[in-house]
């Protein structure tokens, strides 16, 4: 096989100059469509035209790694966790037994090992799974079944209503997993947060007492350490003391602010979460690993092989003397990706030092963006930033109504979109529209948040122009 | 960054002379953790340090490529599909927004809807998702909330117990999902099967009203199309016709048969499939994908997103023109891996006709193994092929009892594991140890199989002596 188109295409993307390039070519729906040349014909395509059409791939899509894309709580390219995803395809192997994938059980058994250990989990356990979501998902199904081990094997139709609390701030995962799991998407109890989006105490003693007039069962309590629009950290310590009065379940929801663990400067953020019984954690956010790279950290040990695992298989797993290593077995996946391999070669390729500085830098880049937008009269802060998330929006002096700045804002950010300038996301809080902007990619600079925010804010004047 | 080291790793993997290296070199637990030097250092350990951790795992690690790899139901190497899994890694983007992954979201629906028709789904629906389990999983969710929609906001706790009925010989997922979305493993119900290992309809009929008498209410059925251990195919006409009878939805797993569709020569076996609700399918199997590549497809577009979506994550998902491609809506993951390209630039790259003469290949190779097994006097056909499982034992005409020959067999498979000649699976038959040959490496030959069995008889005949 010859491989020089490879290793060109490999060249020119991994050493591209982004000064020269856009983060986009922005293509419709049906443009796109014909751009790719999506049709399957009956005979071969061969070699010359695979790499048309990888290349139409890549210029239709959205380029990540680019410093001016910020839409998503991921970004930019982790060099030596790149390559070692590529070498996770050469090896192609599904890491259920030592048998199969026995370098890549040593591993991830290592890394679980060593993230508990970093979370405070003196015997832990834990697996690598397909997001937080799933995370999330697997929290609550490990809550449940070790706190009513019968549902396993019996169900949920004969028990009263369990339901579960989390803050008017967490993540979407939550109802999706109560759907999953059979407890329905009413008993997520969304408890209210302070005007920071931190949750507040009181109000979740509150709506715990409020459901059990309700004849419902709590369960089981969820802190996020780190929210997907502001970057809030909930009160880790004062939860847990109340989850633990009523002897509920406590899992911290780390996706994003999770990584904090590795900063000495920030992990006073995450304070308590080693009293968790449960966290969950992307690796693939703002350590920059590539999708997907995701934990599930169960404080006990003794809680994920019985919540899951099922004994019937005997096609897959024996009883040889290496056969207890078998991870299959904790998860609810059959085929599973080596997901460890890129995170466990990426820590050693930059050390702890390396990430904690990668860290640092990123909460330093987000303080630097909210200087700026906060020492501007034509921007106004939507939130505190605390973490790796700036909100804000443009809202000069003038009398406009919230719907004409809403408009001014979005539409602003939508032409940065199409133009291919830059990529950054938005949320609505109070209604109001928020340019959330995160800082995930360290190979963004001082000067590249100058020309977004400088851009942007002639955009919105240009667009004031035609409204007032 | 200098990628010589990567582009002379990547030569010599991809172009590798299989028969000049072993499928493994085996390393108990003990001696993998000293070989794969685990820790992480404070400070960086740098590029030369990388790829000398990247050769230990390598080395450390099954060759899923060599041709002398059959131990699960994917191997080998295909060729457009890893290198787009390397493209799909540089862009590293997920497919929940058109905004973020607009070229990915145009071919994973695309893909979706090829891959529907060619099941027989005229306006079918469908979503790559992490594996056949999920895919299980997701149809019987799918199915829950179609057949009983207040399921998705109230939970399970008001219902009669709800329960399904699979083959005896089914995949062990579906008790993993009847424990997830909280049915119970009991409601699992094992229908029987005859000695071909296909699921028997008048037994599902029996095992219907059985549940029903005793006070459960049935709402789904599973035909299998490729059983994991011996390749059998449900008669899915018959028990769709019955499943019909008691308005039951109806899903054929095809996670590991269902590639036979694009054999013009093999697809009666799949005779009945478009009239199944839902169909899980494994790419990553017999097409040979890299893990995972996995989609569940059902019959009527208007059930998936009803029956997973929810609507509380305004920053994710907005409301410009394209917004209504968003796939994350379909999917209960967040964050989620471009796995469609892969498989789409694998077709273009073989055409429809490249992949059918593929399959029919390794339909012949197995025909050519049990052919040659049944011909040699010291084995013993333990199911019929009519697949690409192969099994079998060695069972020579000396009075041995189960234990010493099951003993031999495995003693034998286990010494070729761990010389690193070759690896195959086994599985129980009526508590006969099977060696089970799967046939899904397009570059195995027929000396390939003549060199195992050789050398597998020869192993067999050393420990007979050692016995009797």
């Amino acid at each position: 096989m010859n491989l020089s188109k490879l290793f060109e295409l490999l060249e020119s993307e991994i050493n591209k100059d982004f000064t020269k390039t856009k983060v986009l070519e922005y293509k419709s729906p049906k443009e796109m469509i014909e751009h790719l040349d999506l049709d399957i014909q009956n005979e071969s395509n061969g070699e010359k035209d695979l790499y048309k059409s990888i290349n139409k791939y890549l210029s239709g899509s959205v380029d990540t790694a680019h410093p001016l894309f910020s839409n998503q709580l991921w970004a930019g390219r982790n060099y030596p966790a790149l390559i070692s995803e590529f070498v996770t395809s050469l090896r192609n192997t599904s890491v259920y037994t030592y048998e199969t994938a026995p370098a890549a059980t040593i591993i991830e058994t290592y890394m679980i090992d060593m993230l508990c250990k970093k979370m405070g989990f003196k015997e832990g356990d834990g697996t690598f799974l397909t997001g937080s979501s799933n995370a999330n998902l697997i929290s609550l199904l490990v809550a449940r079944n070790t706190l009513f081990p019968e549902i396993k094997s019996k169900g949920l139709s004969s028990l009263p209503e369990l339901c579960f609390f989390v803050s008017e701030h967490s993540h979407y995962s939550f109802e999706k997993a109560a759907n999953v799991l059979g407890f329905g998407e009413d008993n997520v109890i969304k408890v209210r947060a302070d005007e920071n989006h931190r949750m507040i105490p009181s109000e979740l003693e509150l709506s715990i007492k409020n459901s059990i007039d309700e004849g419902k069962k709590p369960f089981y309590v969820c802190g996020t350490a780190g929210t997907t629009e502001v970057g809030a950290f909930d009160p880790l310590i004062e939860l847990q003391e109340i989850a633990k009065q009523h002897n509920l379940w406590f899992h911290t929801d780390g996706a994003w602010g999770g990584a904090l663990i590795f900063s000495n400067k920030h992990k006073h953020l995450l304070k308590g979460i080693e009293n968790s019984d449960s966290i969950s954690w992307d690796a693939h956010k703002l350590m920059g690993i590539p999708l997907i790279c995701s934990v599930i950290l169960l404080k006990d040990n003794n809680q994920l092989l019985p919540a899951v695992c099922e004994q019937t298989s005997d096609y897959l797993f024996h009883e040889h003397e290496y056969d207890d290593l078998d991870l299959g077995k904790k998860s609810i996946q059959c085929g599973r990706r080596v997901d460890s391999l890129k995170l466990w070669l990426s820590f050693k390729y930059y050390g702890m030092k390396g990430y904690e500085e990668r860290i640092n830098k990123m909460v330093s880049l987000a303080e630097y963006l909210n200087h700026k937008v906060n020492s501007n009269p034509s921007f106004e802060l939507l939130a505190p930033t605390t973490y790796c998330n700036v909100n804000f929006r443009f809202n000069p002096e003038f009398d406009l109504s919230l719907e004409e700045i809403n408009g001014i804002n979005l539409n602003a950010r939508d032409e940065m979109y199409k133009e291919g300038t830059a990529l950054f996301n938005y949320c609505y809080i109070d209604s109001k529209l928020s340019i959330r902007f995160i800082l995930a990619n360290p190979d963004v600079n001082t000067t590249d948040l100058d020309n977004i925010l400088e851009i942007f804010q002639s955009k919105c004047e240009k667009l004031i122009a035609l409204t007032v």
